[in-house]
């Protein structure tokens, strides 16, 4: 068939509540634009444990390599379940799914809302116009590399090590995914900006990912205004004056920590969508994708039906715009969601204190009406 | 004899110009105070390479050695002084020094200051009150790790590694330092607080890390609270609510990263002192150490007069409080500082755009005049 198969994996906490609005939303796309959209939904992580005594059954992972796009809500960080073995705990994770679906471009837009300038602990001037995408490498770097471990030294010492390695294709693929995406973003208007995050002075491996991305730049894009940072810089430059950033492409350590930062420049993490992707490859040249909310399982807030269901959403517009390639479609939600928003619909995290709220349906039901 | 041995090693940048203030208030103390102080100065760094043609030559080395206490000033990134050959730059690193005076324990507070709560990019409301301070591991981690390097793999590929390595001693002589850190800030009416900083859900070297921090805190520590915090987790949470924290102890490179996040908390890196601190031991139990101002040699404004040399000499009160135990006169440097800044006294840093603003020697006169 020619349409897309979209796998949906509600997950835990309140991945299922966002992922119901997800859901709607999906089919609206379906039915009223007549997308070619495949829905489809499995269990995943706890949820999954539970029903079925597993986090990840074969069924699912055959589900998930079918798919051409994974619709992610949340997943539990299991601290609490100590039930679970952990071979069962490995297979079950996102690390495992990210490895298995080769999805090393991670990309984790943070644009300021003209309605929310102010939830932010920022100053209303330094998040006004704030228009940055992180394109974190996901796939490599200390979160996979070998030897890992925890050994007993002969004098009783423990001795724990783990391994930043990268290979320069991998620094390669990932910088040219870098700079493709700041030519598609200067179309709108920007410069065309990439920020390279390393730490070049003190990691060897560093210094060859400067060298690699700048011949990259040099070979290829040089169209591109290039520019070099400090790992330690760049999480103070982020909170001083993040306006000077548009695209900033960095390894998956760096990447955890410095996107975690960008994502409290707006204070709305509850508005935050993201999308990691493969290269394009196989018979049908397709890229594998995953979407996802970077607000993760929220279990304080768990179950209550007011966790705010937009960067579930704009996760999905994410795949209208990359996996489906249907720029005007993401258009449309993306200015569904802003309509909303300006006219004053607020979720709990979004509300002053005190003033009134949606629930995660209403909210839904307030994106249905935008489109 | 019975005085303490004080070299200062001005360094690059801005270095000499904030040493000469640094300088004049140590002479304040010995010459008012009648502080047993023997002061000694030396190049370090370019200007070493520019006046004796090594950037640590060996007599320096030896200064270094017989020294209590280091107050350093900034080193140049040597990014632009290619002529320098490698085993010349390893030689006169400031990663060199720290491994061999073994100063483990790096100390990094983050104090509001009442008279500057405006020159943060965050809010007022989120900076006022904030009182924490880094207790970085300063002599382990991915910044010595081997093995490091660059090989080229027979395909052509090149591969770039640099280990994180911990053994459970290191974990276990910071947590201790930071835990005995709480408890002595506990008599100030502080609660007696530690956040232990690691990426355990993806490090096995980070979970080593959490495991010896409890183990310690439950047989020794049990009157401090000890909290546990992913890594990425933490730079969201120095932004969102940075008064959480009092003790933060973290490894080398997140130590990097976080600290220069919550070093943009109170928005004037020009006020942050440190200090690296080794064991106490040797015949005399002495403990090593080096001081020195957060900022850097700050090459954009070297040699104008116009630095900010608050930073530096903080960095000499942390000295009077630490090798010297004389908590007294810290407490009379610091009051000193602080009515200062009270009496409107700004260098250029610090003052409001427009605003009239001080020199270098004028803030360190003015420093003067309040002891
Ligand atoms: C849950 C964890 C393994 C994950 C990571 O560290 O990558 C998360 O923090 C993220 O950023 O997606
Ligand atoms: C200059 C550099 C090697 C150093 C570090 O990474 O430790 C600096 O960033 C610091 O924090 O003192």
């Amino acid at each position: 068939s020619n349409s897309y198969r979209l796998l949906i994996l509600p997950g835990d906490g309140i991945g299922p509540e966002v992922m119901a609005e997800v859901r709607r939303v999906a089919e609206w796309f379906r039915d009223r634009r007549a997308l070619p959209i495949d829905l489809r939904q499995r269990h995943f992580g706890l949820a999954s444990w539970q029903a079925h005594g597993s986090l990840m059954p074969d069924e699912t992972w055959a589900e998930i390599e079918a798919a051409d796009a994974i619709l992610f809500g949340a997943m539990d960080s299991l601290d609490q379940a100590i039930r679970i073995p952990p071979s069962e705990r490995r297979k079950g994770s996102l690390l495992r799914l990210r490895k298995n679906l080769d999805t090393f471009a991670n990309l984790r837009p943070i644009r300021a809302v003209p309605g929310l300038l102010d939830a932010s602990t920022l100053k209303r001037e330094v998040v006004d116009g704030v228009d940055l995408v992180f394109v974190r490498e996901l796939t490599g770097g200390v979160y996979f590399g070998e030897p890992r471990g925890v050994e007993t030294l002969s004098d009783g010492r423990e001795r724990g090590v783990n391994t930043h390695v990268y290979t320069s294709d991998e620094v390669e693929r990932v910088a040219r995914f870098a700079f493709e995406l700041a030519r598609r973003r200067r179309a709108d208007g920007k410069p065309g900006r990439v920020h390279s995050v390393d730490k070049s002075n003190v990691m060897e491996a560093g210094a060859m990912w400067r060298r690699i991305v700048q011949r990259v730049h040099d070979a290829d894009y040089a169209d591109i205004e290039l520019h070099h940072m400090l790992a330690d810089n760049c999480a103070m430059q982020l909170i001083r004056w993040p306006r000077q950033f548009d695209v900033i492409v960095t390894d998956n350590l760096f990447g955890d920590l410095l996107s975690d930062c960008g994502a409290m420049i707006t204070g709305s993490l509850g508005m935050l969508p993201s999308a990691s992707l493969s290269a394009r490859g196989g018979a049908s040249n397709r890229r594998r994708a995953l979407y996802e909310p970077i607000h993760g399982s929220a279990p304080d807030i768990a179950g209550r039906g007011i966790a705010n269901p937009l960067a579930a959403i704009l996760s999905f517009g994410m795949c209208l715009r990359e996996t489906m390639e249907m720029a005007d479609e993401a258009d449309r939600l993306e200015r569904a969601v802003d309509a909303v928003l300006a006219a004053g619909a607020r979720t709990a995290d979004l509300a002053a204190p005190g003033k009134p709220h949606l629930s995660t349906a209403a909210m839904g039901d307030a994106v249905l009406d935008a489109l």
